[in-house]
């Protein structure tokens, strides 16, 4: 039964019950942080030892390159051997960048502004669209916006994106593309399903110009061995003839330090060509020393697999407060949902519609910041106000109870407030 | 006397003499290379204790930015504050980015064209023209080129571009700009002198978003201690309120090592502003730890210099060497013209005009490869067919003598067969 059909006095009692805890809280002058989606500090420690110059190889790559001078745009053979192994495709469908898979398609979708995916600049075309599973990350939302493209909500289930509003929206030949972490999604958690990746590689879009960014940020970054599965959306393309339209990238930046990682993308032949094409003018390349650096260090899918499993057995201890917080406190009030990722970074919390701002308002009072709520949505507007991504990796454990605990108190207090008020 | 004005028996016979040389080097099947702007394997090894784990500084800056996670988008202050006593401008003034320079000057002409600078976008106003002084270097042509836009020859003097030209052509405003490497230019050599910059300093163009993308790559690139004078461009742009007009960029590619270097941006508070707006959008930080190994390393801009001296004592004698041959074969004959650099990395030389392309495909043919003629034009066009770019840094001394000894045969070879053949 919910809370919020609970007898009028019987709720503003509660109320005062949770305001007296809020008046606690805030006055111990908390600073804690639930909104930054980075590795704490003792993840950071987990990969210290790639800064040693026995991995640097003596400087010279496997086909006799030397890494400290110029040459090689498209990336060292060994770290593009490395991420064929992650995101299983051949080595000549990879190309390395710098540190930022960010930066990879905030240049893609720059480059198909400015030049076009073989259709003509999309900054000549008038009034062009991409759609969004929402919830999702806010920075994919930032480029898209920037360049003055349309964004559209698509509802992402337990198994991915409404696929019927998807199909029926590419219809449409102004929608020129879907941007959407397919793994343990930013900020649900979710992985999209096998039958997702199938009917997503299936589309049959009205634009030929369309592109989806297949951004893999965490496709490696299991909770436990209870994960999901990796599923190779090329393998599915390719039967269907439209290995064109996907750009995977993915990186190190969790996976070794964020900022002094390694970034790489994955895509057709076709499109690797047009990208190197606009590369050979954009750079001569990128930090071959950085790349093998993680190329020695890791060496296979399987060595970052054993690493990977190091920052699971500091993180997923996080991920579980949180969540026995919320079974503590949220549970059978019907007052908030939320997501249980076997992965990634976020968890996203569901609040009664309408108090999302209100919960975020609250936490800050009482000391706790949050991701701003509607940040998870095109142009930060959340149409129900009810969503707000957690981060549990930047603070330690106890801080974190704390934090979730403040979370807790606040989500209540701002469901009731609908009723009593 | 010109070598061209004797009796032509004479030239035959002396054509002869050369034709035996060239077919004596042939037979040796010499692979040498005089193309690559890039620092010979020696010079690498000056820069292998930046690598060092001291240089990291615990991982944190000195206002306590953990370098190993996300954050920083416009360079840890440490480097901000290198490359601002480098460039001579506020640590205000100064962006660090990535690897490459060129990146820089890329995503700036992008940025242009999508978003404008102040104007509107580039790409929205047809037919706008760059001025490009000549010869000049081709990354800089191709990006213009790649995006379309119309390049103007500038003849390039031993004091910097004609003014006079420049002066007259920016009262037409679809002239946006100038891009220009300002000191120890590519591949003449020559800086700008101080009149120079203060006329560019004070140009008054028809376009309000005219932009001169002021390429300082040589800046600390001194051969010797007779060198050129540091003039710092936004000194007199201040006094004109021009400074918004100004794009300036380099990086340590060739200080420390190329491709894992830092590079960086000097503009004005506006222009830091609008570029900022952007990189907000596009990355979330360059590498720290890169950063942090260069500014603790070269500490400052005496540091610098000192170990500047150490590339000048390994490159200096190349040059030499190059210019030695070229006094021995080819002056006094009225065949020739090269420039005499104080810094950079190249040598200028002009041979008979339409006689670059056969001296360089000679020089192919006897097993040495240079700079394609052209290349130092846009479109890879010399009107005159007689720039040829020498790059003296790459190869060992006694390999670069036996080049430019082919050199200076292919040079007198090609000149005589235009008054014979």
């Amino acid at each position: 039964m919910s809370l919020l059909n609970a007898d009028k006095s019987e709720l503003k009692n509660r109320y005062n019950e949770l305001y007296d805890k809020f008046t606690a809280y805030k006055s111990l002058n908390l600073n804690l942080n639930m909104a930054r989606g980075k590795p704490g500090k003792e993840q950071l420690e987990l990969s210290n030892d790639i800064l040693d110059e026995s991995y640097l190889n003596g400087f010279v790559s496997c086909d006799g390159t030397e890494l400290r001078n110029y040459g090689i745009l498209d990336g060292i053979a060994e770290c593009k051997k490395l991420f064929s192994e992650i995101l299983r495709v051949n080595e000549d469908n990879i190309i390395i960048f710098g540190n930022s898979s960010l930066n990879i398609m905030y240049d893609y979708i720059s480059q198909c502004m400015v030049f076009g995916a073989g259709e003509g600049p999309w900054a000549a075309q008038k009034n062009i669209k991409f759609l969004c599973p929402v919830p999702g990350y806010d920075r994919h939302f930032a480029i898209l916006e920037s360049f003055g493209i349309e964004m559209i909500n698509i509802p992402i289930n337990s198994d991915g994106p409404d696929m019927e509003m998807i199909e029926e929206l590419v219809k449409d030949s102004s929608v020129k593309g879907i941007i959407c972490v397919p793994m343990y999604s930013n900020p649900t958690g979710i992985s999209f399903s096998r039958v997702t990746v199938e009917r997503i590689a299936e589309l049959k879009p009205a634009a030929k110009d369309f592109r989806v960014i297949w951004d893999n940020a965490y496709c490696v970054h299991h909770l436990s061995d209870d994960c999901d599965e990796f599923i190779n959306v090329f393998d599915y393309a390719e039967k269907n003839g439209t290995e064109d339209y996907f750009i995977e990238v993915t990186s190190t930046s969790k996976i070794s330090f964020p900022g002094s990682g390694v970034s790489a993308l994955a895509a057709s032949g076709n499109n690797i060509a047009a990208i190197k094409k606009r590369m050979t003018v954009q750079t001569i390349g990128y930090d071959k020393l950085n790349q093998m650096r993680h190329a020695a260090y890791f060496r296979n899918l399987e060595g970052i697999k054993t690493h990977m499993k190091k920052h699971a057995a500091i993180i997923k201890p996080k991920f579980d407060a949180v969540l026995k917080a919320f079974d503590e406190n949220l549970s059978g009030k019907e007052i908030a949902e939320w997501t249980n990722p076997k992965g990634g970074y976020f968890i996203s919390l569901d609040v009664v519609p309408g108090t999302a701002k209100r919960v975020v308002s609250l936490c800050k009072e009482a000391g706790v910041t949050l991701t701003g709520a509607g940040a998870t949505f095109p142009y930060k507007a959340d149409p129900d106000d009810k969503n707000i991504r957690i981060a549990p990796t930047f603070p330690g454990v106890d801080e974190l109870k704390t934090a979730v605990d403040i979370l807790c108190v606040c989500v209540e207090m701002a469901a009731i407030e609908t009723v009593i008020n």
